[in-house]
């Protein structure tokens, strides 16, 4: 029962995240003329998708690594190796994201960084910067003691939650200001809600139900490695049988 | 000490929760000509002040109600009376602050519901009216078994965390938007960061800080009521004593 819930919930993220980028793909593609790398407006159209990609959708899935059954058991190092690389892919799309909107701006003569939008974003950049590098140090190198992760976990656990909140806040916003910039002038202008403007608005709402399904199942679900020491008792481990059998590794309840 | 840190957050909490509102309210005043009732523009200005106050300031302090040591021990229908008045004041302040915007839109001419910041923040009322309501029913009417409550728990506490994360988003998303519109055609545009601009994205930036820090709280710190039928331990009892003592109950820990 509660793997089946388990394995529900991964296909719904599964199918959430895939559509929240091919949303924003499509809209960049159909309404806004596609991609390119060349400093115009077409360059700037990987800004939107970059950051869904990276910031929530690889984020999303990066964080949610140790909720896997088959992390519960066994060596934890793997599991480790696969959150940070995970993570690291989600920061490089991220730049290459930013990268895209800055080269547009200046090619543009637009400035930088001055709505609430750019600030929220680049600060949520910078927190997911040292968050990386801060869980590289302590959780990945092997000098911290078992101590300082205990202490440390609850905050790394809690501003990852927290970094995937403000990169929703900054992805709503983005989307927001984005419609009223082209549709300005436009025959059917942002309050008439042509197709476009109803189709991003949705994809909005898509990456807020994607993002908040994410921090369920990081920090209200029962999904997740026993803390050391602890015995794996009866009833977490019978419902998870076949995870842990699936992981490969022999356990021995008490 | 753990009550040390405990007064410290509380301190800044309720100082980061003050500046919230003063600054929106300033910004208003001082850059917006200020408020009036009358469908015009200044009626507008009563949704910002009333949504960053209701949604984000009362909202937040009536989610750490259960925090406050003193809520700890005795009865607890206080306590949750406490919760459920203060939820409903900010839900209070929320319709009259959607009766602003709504009323100035209908008085000029304006589409309703048509930007992702709005589609966002209804949604985020619609989910509060929802929880308000849900949980007046289970937790505070006396029919719900202890099995019931105990299973939504953890989903109230979730949705609870989330509504104010929504609310953040839709606070962000409507200071950038209000930014775009009002400096659009200024002598000093947004892309030039004028000093309203500089201050509006400032208090974007307090709002999240605030919500960031109510969340901690909310989830990732241990100053949370023991369950029924949990021991108060020692090392939980020393250190809060004087909340204890401060809630007037007496105590007998094992």
């Amino acid at each position: 029962m509660a793997l089946g819930w388990f394995y529900l919930s991964c296909l719904v993220l599964g199918s959430l995240g895939s559509m929240c980028i091919l949303f924003t793909t499509y809209w960049m593609q159909y309404w806004r003329g596609g991609f390119a790398w060349d400093g115009s407006v077409h360059m700037f159209n990987w800004h939107p998708v970059l950051m869904v990609s990276a910031m929530v959708v690889i984020y999303g899935a990066a964080s949610l690594v140790y909720r896997l059954p088959a992390s519960w058991v066994g060596p934890k190092l793997p599991w480790k190796l696969l959150h940070a690389a995970l993570h690291l892919m989600a920061f490089i799309f991220t730049v290459v994201g930013l990268v895209a909107v800055f080269q547009f701006h200046s090619h543009s003569k637009i400035a930088h960084l001055y709505s609430l939008h750019s600030w929220l974003g680049i600060t949520t950049v910078i927190l997911f910067s040292c968050q990386w590098f801060l869980g590289f140090a302590v959780f990945l190198l092997p000098w911290a003691s078992l101590w300082l992760r205990s202490l440390l976990k609850p905050m790394h656990v809690f501003f990852g939650a927290s970094i995937l909140s403000l990169s929703i806040a900054s992805v709503i916003s983005g989307i927001n200001e984005k419609l009223f910039f082209v549709l300005k002038n436009a025959t059917k202008p942002y309050s008439s809600l042509p197709s476009e403007a109803v189709f991003a608005n949705s994809t909005g709402l898509l990456v807020v139900t994607f993002g908040l399904l994410v921090l369920y199942v990081l920090l209200a679900s029962s999904w997740r490695r026993p803390e050391p020491g602890t015995l794996i008792d009866r009833e977490v481990w019978l419902p998870n049988l076949s995870a842990y059998l699936w992981a490969g590794v022999q356990v021995h309840p008490q």
